[in-house]
């Protein structure tokens, strides 16, 4: 299972210095404000048990009822613990597109059977056609491709729908989801807000699979500053309308640079031919891109773009890569 | 599994404004070097995945393998994952007198069976004579009549030996472990350093089994500023050498002005006869203490010293209640 664990894109040690690209998160971050709330979080006592606030002030945000608010730290725990809810031994679980290797693990871990579906109206049809499966899962914009699927078609499908929403801040203009019983949207803004070392995460789900979410978490599992910021989150929407349209302009500037697919989000794919190779020569220039073979795209590689000033460096140490002209190719 | 859920001693919600004696923690606390190391840790990238220097530092400290290291997001998250790597269903758990209520919680959840045995030579005999028992689970100095016991004496046991030390950082002169096999050690120094919130945890154990404790951990579990902290806790000694000498002395003039028996921390219990009771006319007084029931001594009170000018509030508010004399006596 270590397979999947050493697969993510973050940093792999605690000494290294590479150029990022691998890492989705907005370039203009962190959010001052968010950084502002986890400072002044007070450290000495135990956090409330049940997270009262931050549980109402997020419901109140999103229109939901606050029993039907878990928090987690991080979408990875969040993803771990559905799984252990929703998954039994020798389920199937469907998944549209690649999903995140820690839900692919957290599946495996539990013992059951991931069956991974194209994005498109044939796998979204598959996927509709088994009432046997339990659990379907999507991100949602996809990652790595950015493909973005209206959640409202899934309603028809018997089980649990898991919704990872980690890119949705990202987007421009997300289409309305009229809740339904068997969604659950996981929540993780850490990396719309540019603060990964939060660990922020909640999900928004019908109230009885919630509180069952809630039980499978152990006591005070939230360090008292996480609950802090995700309480203050409802108040920063105005931190993403300042900064991630320019970040998408800077990285729609990049994707055609780089001969990429642009997806109106901050990160793109591009068709490389040998998606390992590229990464590797770019690492020797001390860059870092995402390699997609994970995600069954070993074609292809994920770059989220920086700040010009830095993807002006990725552009100059691209052209020193020997790319394939058919490789970049949309056919 | 409710009833377990509730049973702690922490706040209850989020405007609680209570005196609280119920709070294990540190009267001289924070430490304010670690709320620094907190407050400089980076938050906008991810954590290293190994949290490498964390285990690092915490090993080179305890003269441990950094392999045998295990992070934790407060005591109750590691003990849950003890659960669910070493309990299998039907499983006899021992228990040396009442375990910490996460864990009862943890193993009920993996379908376990709880035997708990007293703290005496008796209880301590019927462990070692249990070989097909395979976890035994002990906290130590016990929570809450601070008993401790020499772990040596438990080598025997053929299982794996779980020694909650919550509470070892309290005490003045702790013996020597030497390490085996089967014993895990979990540390959750937050009280100790006063910093609750945090949800500062690690486990020491053989590396094997530390390395699947870690496997069943989410990745990024850990916040990165709460990584930081754990690393700069080798650094901390002087601290608590600072502050727990004089939080022993003012703890047992308040045991000694209650009628409480002495424990050399700085908790201590005081039989009372109806403890439910006893705790309630408190609370309206604006005090809380702990009632000992859910620890099988519904009898006793726990009281965590504070400050001399809170504890005085403590005695005057005590001078008004009705405890009959022989719940007070030590026969």
């Amino acid at each position: 299972m270590s397979a999947f664990a050493f697969t993510h894109g973050g940093p792999q040690g605690p000494d290294d210095a590479l150029l990022d690209f691998s890492v989705n998160t907005n370039p203009l971050g962190p959010n001052p404000a968010l950084v502002r709330a986890w400072h002044d979080a007070p450290l000495a006592d135990y956090p409330d048990p049940h997270y009262t606030r931050a549980r109402e002030a997020l419901a109140a945000w999103h229109g939901w009822h606050p029993d039907g608010v878990a928090l987690g730290v991080g979408a990875s725990e969040l993803l771990h613990r559905l799984a252990r809810l929703l998954v039994r031994p020798s389920d199937v679980v469907l998944s549209l597109g690649a999903p995140f290797g820690e839900f692919a693990l957290a599946v495996a871990q539990q013992g059951g059977e991931l069956r991974v579906l194209p994005r498109d109206e044939g796998g979204l049809r598959a996927c509709l056609a088994q009432p046997a499966a339990r659990v379907l899962y999507l991100s949602n914009p996809h990652n790595p491709t950015g493909h973005y699927l209206d959640l409202n078609r899934l309603r028809a499908f018997a089980g649990v729908v898991i919704a990872d929403e980690a890119y949705l801040p990202f987007m421009a203009a997300p289409l309305a989801v009229s809740p339904w019983p068997g969604l659950v949207r996981v929540q993780s803004p850490s990396k719309a807000h540019g603060l990964l070392g939060m660990r922020l995460a909640y999900a928004l789900a019908e109230p009885n699979l919630a509180r069952e979410l809630r039980t499978l978490q152990p006591a005070w599992a939230i360090p008292s500053p996480l609950a802090a910021a995700l309480e203050a989150l409802p108040k920063q929407g105005d931190f993403l309308a300042r900064t991630l349209p320019t970040a998408r302009v800077w990285a729609k500037q990049l994707a055609q640079d780089l001969g990429g697919e642009e997806t109106g989000l901050h990160f793109f794919t591009v068709r490389v031919g040998d998606a390992a190779a590229v990464a590797a020569a770019l690492r020797a220039q001390g860059i870092r891109i995402r390699d997609c073979a994970s995600f069954g795209l070993p074609d292809r590689v994920r770059v989220a773009a920086r700040t010009p000033a830095d993807n002006r460096k990725l552009i100059e140490a691209w052209q020193t890569l020997q790319i394939p002209e058919r490789a970049t190719s949309r056919s």
